[in-house]
């Protein structure tokens, strides 16, 4: 195994379009799968094939992680941990912060830096303008990375808080499920129409969506402030509006519980003598009571 | 009354979005609502003030509805629809395909013409580019009227099934009420961090969920076609996703049943058997057995 820039252990789709954006970069890049297969293309592409965890570990000064999870991470790097002593791992795969912090303190006892990462692209974007890859840790090892790290598109760094990165990756990946969520339901419902297709649809739906989008900034500054927010709207309109969302979906023959809860909430803030909705209030409305978080 | 090009029955804040866009875009505007001194503004703008319903359908060839409901519209409207005869009417407040069919057999019983809308902006945006109208109906009436449409924006012509603008409308309300769903789950997640601000997460958030619309038509293709899907990706790293989903929530102090309801489904499809998401799966488990909507 000859001196490589990068190792990427994990070659799903993912891992895949990670390395192949290093190895098009001109990064020399180390590649493991357990799958070994899912290397041969990128072996075509310029990358080496390491026959081991460990041999794929001792090739580069960085290693990237791109797993199912942290627990597969840790079964695979642990029995191998000496060969990270004075090396640097970036943790890409999906986690809580916790578990970004406890595989951060792992990794500093084995004598190695750690970032963690969270990928806000999809693997056909990688390499483009749209993808954003966010790092959290200490600062020394992301400046040392950087230029590795924008192969893949821009490179965010959140702060010295190891969990930062997968506190907002998963925050924006909730935003991503309800987001698809809304699109299959509302796909649902417009194609029970004989005349309507999912793609003719979608025409209407990704401008309406990108625009109410554009809304957001002006409810993020209301949750921020104290005092008089900029935007409400009538409980009463918002009720109505959810119960035809409801009756819609059931006429067209789809499931419409979500929309029947949305409308029972609605009443039921109606009937506490609620008048209007605030984007402070709806986000009061998801705290649990006496559970802090990392606000204290 | 003098002879007006156009009349608008409800002053809530979008009727009197449209109303103010109407008088700003030169056509002599009738204006009537419940509580009267909602159209003071307008008036002062150049508006005239009907002290009846009657004296509004009256005043003008036109008259658009923007109301709490079809209810509301119904009671408003009955006793004077003598009024309406030889008349166009407009129903813009929010309603199902039923609702839209219905009010246009009364309407027609009435001697009128009638076309349904749905208005796809926010009172701020109505006659700015972002904002687009709905409507469907007899396409003469559309035609007739578009000079008066096109203050609010662009106007969309569905089609002759006056259940279709009300069908779009209410999906992609829906699709909008997932999307600040999700904006709401997210920013608590990402606030509970005491370095985090609504409006800093909201930076990452926007392009993020931009980004991710961009996605939707290559899985309404999906959903379309047959065939192969574009699209797929393994329950197994989703399942991983939505356990630490959960789970972040929970460490910040965040409602979590969305996503445990979203772990629990894709392990009951990873126990049946299921393998990969696709996005016409997907919209076939929001069908209810046996009812095909309009699908027929
Ligand atoms: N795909 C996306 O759109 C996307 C976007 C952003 C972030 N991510 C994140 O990227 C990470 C990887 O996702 P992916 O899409 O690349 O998933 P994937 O295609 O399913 O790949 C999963 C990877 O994990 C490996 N793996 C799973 N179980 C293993 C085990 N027990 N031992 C060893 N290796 C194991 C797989 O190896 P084998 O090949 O041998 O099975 C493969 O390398 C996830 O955390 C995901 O959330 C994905
Ligand atoms: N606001 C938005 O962002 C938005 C966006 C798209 C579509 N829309 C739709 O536009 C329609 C109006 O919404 P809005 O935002 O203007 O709501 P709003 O500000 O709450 O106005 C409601 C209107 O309905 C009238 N009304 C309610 N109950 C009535 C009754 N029993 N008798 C007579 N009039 C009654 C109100 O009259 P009073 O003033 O006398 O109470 C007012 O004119 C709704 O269908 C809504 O879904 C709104």
């Amino acid at each position: 195994m000859g001196g490589t820039d990068v190792t990427v252990i994990g070659l799903g789709d993912m891992g895949r379009a990670l390395a192949s954006a290093l190895v098009a970069a001109g990064h020399r890049t180390t590649v493991w799968n357990r799958s070994a297969d899912k290397a041969d293309e990128l072996v075509a592409q310029g990358a080496v094939r390491a026959a081991s965890v460990e041999e794929a570990l001792s090739a580069s000064p960085l290693t990237l992680v791109c797993l199912i999870d942290y627990e597969v991470t840790r079964t695979l790097l642990g029995p191998v941990a000496e060969a990270l002593r004075g090396r640097t791992l970036v943790q890409l795969s999906n986690g809580t912060p916790e578990q970004a912090r406890s595989l951060e303190a792992w990794a500093t006892g084995q004598g190695a830096g750690y970032l963690d990462g969270g990928i806000m692209a999809v693997p056909g974007t990688i390499a483009t303008p749209e993808a954003f890859v966010l790092y959290s840790g200490a600062e020394k090892h992301f400046t040392a990375h950087r230029p590795v790290f924008e192969a893949f598109g821009t490179a965010k760094y959140l702060g010295s808080d190891t969990g930062l990165a997968s506190l907002y990756d998963l925050a924006l990946l909730s935003g991503m499920d309800y987001l698809f969520a809304g699109f299959f339901h509302a796909v649902a419902v417009a194609t029970s129409h004989k005349d309507v297709t999912a793609a003719g649809f979608t025409e209407f739906l990704v401008p309406w969506l990108t625009n109410m989008a554009h809304q957001l900034p002006a409810l993020a500054a209301d949750v921020d402030s104290d005092g008089e927010p900029a935007y409400t709207q009538g409980l009463d309109v918002l009720l109505a509006a959810a119960r035809n969302m409801a009756q819609a979906a059931r006429d067209a023959g789809v499931r419409a519980e979500y929309f029947d809860r949305a409308a029972a909430d609605l009443e039921r803030q109606l009937a506490e003598g609620g008048e209007a909705f605030t984007a402070s209030g709806a986000v009061r409305a998801l705290r649990v009571p006496g559970v802090s978080g990392d606000r204290a």
